[in-house]
């Protein structure tokens, strides 16, 4: 997919919304667990229910694979039941040395047909760029995450006072373009996103931490909104547990719309 | 498994060797083709020709989830096989926020049973913490990779001098102790196990790039053993390829012995 298709959903959808499918067994509405594959069940309502104010799906890795080998099989099928016209992402945050990446990015991009992946950039150049040699496949590369403990090593700055997260910003670019890589920062901090938005103009920013994590839509779009949005604004659990009810279906559309409203207007007055 | 436990095999084997168990369905002995599951035949070929030579064997994930959904039956079947006082580390790499961290160590330490899964610190204290909250399993830290990106980010200093590894190294002390966190410390810089020794005396050290990587052996040792040994080096390729016809069996066997004997020597010359 390129940039240039994702801004075409953002603009159809009028929404920058991506979703983040991740079912915990123990959290899904009781009354699916006697379904034959009550997460894929789960999934299929939730994805229904949201479709008209999605751009981008993100199931994380570590849901599935808490189910053993059966919960790869419903991530599978998860995705083949997504329109071809969404963005989808591998919140799987991989990386090893070369020969091995290729393996992963053989796995989410040719077994499984994702978008994108998301990458720890942690071993460098080597470990991220296999993921970059398949056409219209995405890298989405970790710099500032949204968690506490982000600040332990991503905030450490060298002596040219450049913090971590800007030297990964600064040297990936060498290794692909706004074309094949986007990045992920935290919503958590506004300003942040202004400094990054300094260093890639032009790239794609997915932004978890509104909602359950506490982030404001309203400073991510002002600080990092680019001519093509350039942001992909994840809810995860804010929208799939809205309910744990029978409606948790409408529940989820009721959320999904809401922050897609908000996002409408946010594009009317950053995007032009 | 304790420090203690994963001594007691060393001594009883003269042998710090890590098998990393990462068959690729291509460079498998084409033989092995009709089994009903090749890479299992294959790993159960190998686990029964070097089990007196090895004390730890460290599948990486990427190959069997390059598999598709049958890759983690394969991996389950090998972890069920291997006998209960042999080190089992999970090479997954893996890291993610706190909630979604936790899922993935019930993935590896309950659904599959590992005694151990490498993680990679990018996301700092609260993406490592939940790994080390079960009794008895192990988080093998990255810190210093064997591969060339590792200089892109691990090698930056900050203003104090000291190396993002450093940084790594100091701050993990505080999140777990030598009793449930090891470090990756790559073989390709023998000056550099001597710095890591230096700020983590009393810890593991699983060693990955000797052999198929260049490292040496000898440097390993004579830098990074301590009196309990607190290496687990590592060898993949050199051992599992080391014939692709039907003797394979046979030649990682011969090749896991000839590592063994050299390991014995450096563990009468610098572990007392």
């Amino acid at each position: 997919m390129t940039s240039q298709e994702i801004f075409a959903q953002i603009e159809k959808k009028s929404s920058f919304l991506c979703i983040g499918l991740d079912p915990d067994p123990r959290r899904i509405p009781k009354h699916l667990l006697k379904e034959e594959d009550p997460v894929f069940t789960f999934n299929k309502a939730i994805i229904d229910n949201t479709i008209d104010q999605a751009v981008a799906y993100k199931p994380n890795l570590a849901f599935y694979e808490a189910m053993g080998p059966s919960g790869l099989e419903t991530l599978a099928k998860t995705l083949e039941y997504l329109p071809k016209e969404v963005f989808t992402i591998a919140d799987a945050k991989r990386g090893d040395i070369g020969n091995t990446s290729r393996l992963y990015a053989k796995a989410f991009f040719e077994q499984m047909n994702f978008d994108a992946i998301t990458v720890a950039p942690y071993m460098g150049e080597d470990s991220v760029g296999p993921f970059l040699e398949f056409d219209g496949k995405w890298v989405i590369l970790l710099a500032l995450t949204s968690n506490q403990g982000s600040q332990d090593f991503q905030l450490i700055e060298n002596n040219a006072h450049q913090p971590l997260f800007a030297s990964v910003l600064e040297k990936s670019q060498k290794w692909g373009t706004s074309e094949n890589m986007m990045y992920v920062v935290g919503a958590t901090r506004g300003e942040s996103i202004a400094e990054v938005r300094k260093l890639v103009p032009d790239h794609f920013l997915l932004v978890p931490g509104v909602g359950a994590q506490g982030g404001s839509l309203e400073e991510v779009a002002k600080y990092g909104m680019n001519k093509q949005c350039g942001l992909l604004v994840n809810s995860s659990r804010g929208i799939i547990y809205a309910s744990s009810e029978k409606d948790f279906g409408e529940a989820a559309k009721r959320e999904a719309l809401a922050l897609q409203e908000s996002m409408s207007k946010l594009l009317d007055t950053y995007c032009n």
